[in-house]
């Protein structure tokens, strides 16, 4: 049998909570996922995520601890949920002090961008490098960054929020108040609504449906103009906010994963050449622009290798 | 007899090369200034560099070592000057080796804007801050970047660029070749030609001494609107920048030098107002925005004091 330890890796999402026992870079077992929004209380939800965890216990005994990565902010010292973005009632939870008091094993709770950082930095692109920045592209635009080999936190655990900072100090006006944050382009939905609008004003009916990334991917792949031009236009709002994160942490690798990301070349192609173009020698020569090897499995199983890596501190 | 130990500081600028000795956060003794441009090669200048030292040494026995602040990108553990942004000829010189086969002295080469930032961060307005961002405003923008109780340098030594990171995706292109970079809207140089023209558009005739930061200053405090107009605009697009950092580092505080913020409230007024709208609570609660304690001798403190903690490892 494998000496690999095994821990549990959480991945709480707005719309489920998915538990797995996670070894190395598998997950070898999973309990069926929770509705997040079925639940009135935190304190529901918590019990629910235990009987989870008790489920995949019976089932394997040598479990030595539990990550969580949550999407919002979180104080990972301490293992408190400030908040979370989407989930209501999410505020101030004792969230690590809550679990071990039930479960019995060390509980580590931490963003969710973060523990996809995490798993591709340990696990999976970001392999060996010491200076890395991980952005994940979905409906929200997170992130995580390693330097000289530590992952970056942040004096109160906040850092990595690359999807927040600014591409055009006179943009859209973002959930935070933010003028031009570069979620507010490229987020799921704000790529759907341009692209409506970019086959509008070509006098093209398209339904929201058809601008999906992986509707506008598939169009690109056939030809469509509009659609590879939406593309150019991603990739290059992308490339400033990673050359922003290049100029001041000049890593060695960057890593891009989540669902946007699948539409591979459609993307990187035009942020590799954007962001070469504008960076000068030591920040571009020898710089890794890699896509994310996890996939929807990556915050699972980076909570779970944070939890190990706490524990054999 | 104080035992505070003495080092060498050398501030490598465009224009002179100063040497003093320092104690602490004082210089307590110079050499005279060497004019950088009278040299054709590194080769002359660093035997002008040498005289200077021991010049200095003859007046002071007891010097453990030489730090010195380069305007441009250097190898720090190497000791290598990789090229620099105003001074020709300045390409893959071995410093550090040059200079310690001359002076018999440990010898330490490090970014300028670097050595600013460990001056804030170990003597001035950053004492106690484990995350903290420093910029450094005048013909050129620079920075330095302190996470988690270390001084960021990136995977080659390049990091701290904040005056290159973008405020515009679609803005100015810049020396680098980078849209938008903040140093091409609040670079001393930039801020005359920006003020200039909101003159000429008010048809008002301003000279260019008329618009440099410190006349714009003196104007603003007099009550001219389109010089307070200047500051307000400078503050807003600094606080993109910095804004940018703090979603990406989380950093408790934030400090600003260099001669043009001299200006005081008249860019911190407005930078705190738009950098505090745009952030949420983790990022901006407790988060202190600071002017720099020191003018320019930061850069020939923050050498030595870069170079000292060095050989006390």
């Amino acid at each position: 049998m494998s000496k690999i330890p095994l821990a549990i890796g959480i991945d709480f999402g707005g719309t489920s909570v998915k538990t797995g026992v996670v070894r190395g870079c598998e997950i070898i077992d999973q309990a069926p996922p929770i509705a997040t929004q079925e639940f009135d209380s935190p304190d529901d939800l918590i019990r629910s995520m235990v009987r989870a965890v008790e489920d995949l216990r019976s089932r394997h005994s040598d479990l030595s601890c539990v990550g969580i990565g949550m999407p919002g902010f979180v104080d990972f010292e301490k293992g408190l949920v400030l908040n979370l973005t989407n989930v209501r009632g999410w505020e101030n939870v004792e969230l690590k002090k809550q679990l071990e008091e039930q479960i019995k094993l060390p509980v580590f709770a931490e963003n969710d961008a973060n523990c996809m950082a995490f798993a591709e930095w340990k696990l999976g692109a970001g392999r060996g490098y010491e200076h890395l920045v991980c952005v994940s592209l979905g409906t929200g635009v997170g992130g995580g960054v390693i330097s000289h080999g530590q992952m970056i936190r942040g004096a109160r655990f906040a850092a990595g929020e690359i999807g927040q900072t600014s591409i055009d100090y006179q943009g859209r006006r973002g959930h935070y108040g933010n003028l031009g944050a570069l979620e507010d382009y490229i987020g799921n939905k704000e790529i759907a609504r341009d692209a409506l609008s970019a086959y509008r004003s070509a006098g093209i009916f398209k339904d929201e449906e058809d601008c999906t990334p992986a509707a506008l991917s598939e169009a690109a792949r056939h030809g469509d103009e509009i659609a590879i031009g939406c593309w150019n236009s991603l990739g290059r709002m992308l490339a400033t906010s990673v050359m922003n994160a290049c100029w001041l942490l000049n890593p060695e690798a960057i890593v891009i994963g989540g669902g946007v990301a699948r539409a591979g070349e459609l993307i990187f192609n035009p942020l590799r050449e954007h962001l070469l173009r504008q960076l000068s020698g030591p920040f571009k020569e020898q710089l890794a622009i890699l896509p994310a090897e996890f996939g929807h499995e990556a915050g699972t199983i980076g909570a779970a290798a944070i939890a190990l890596e706490k524990i054999s501190e």
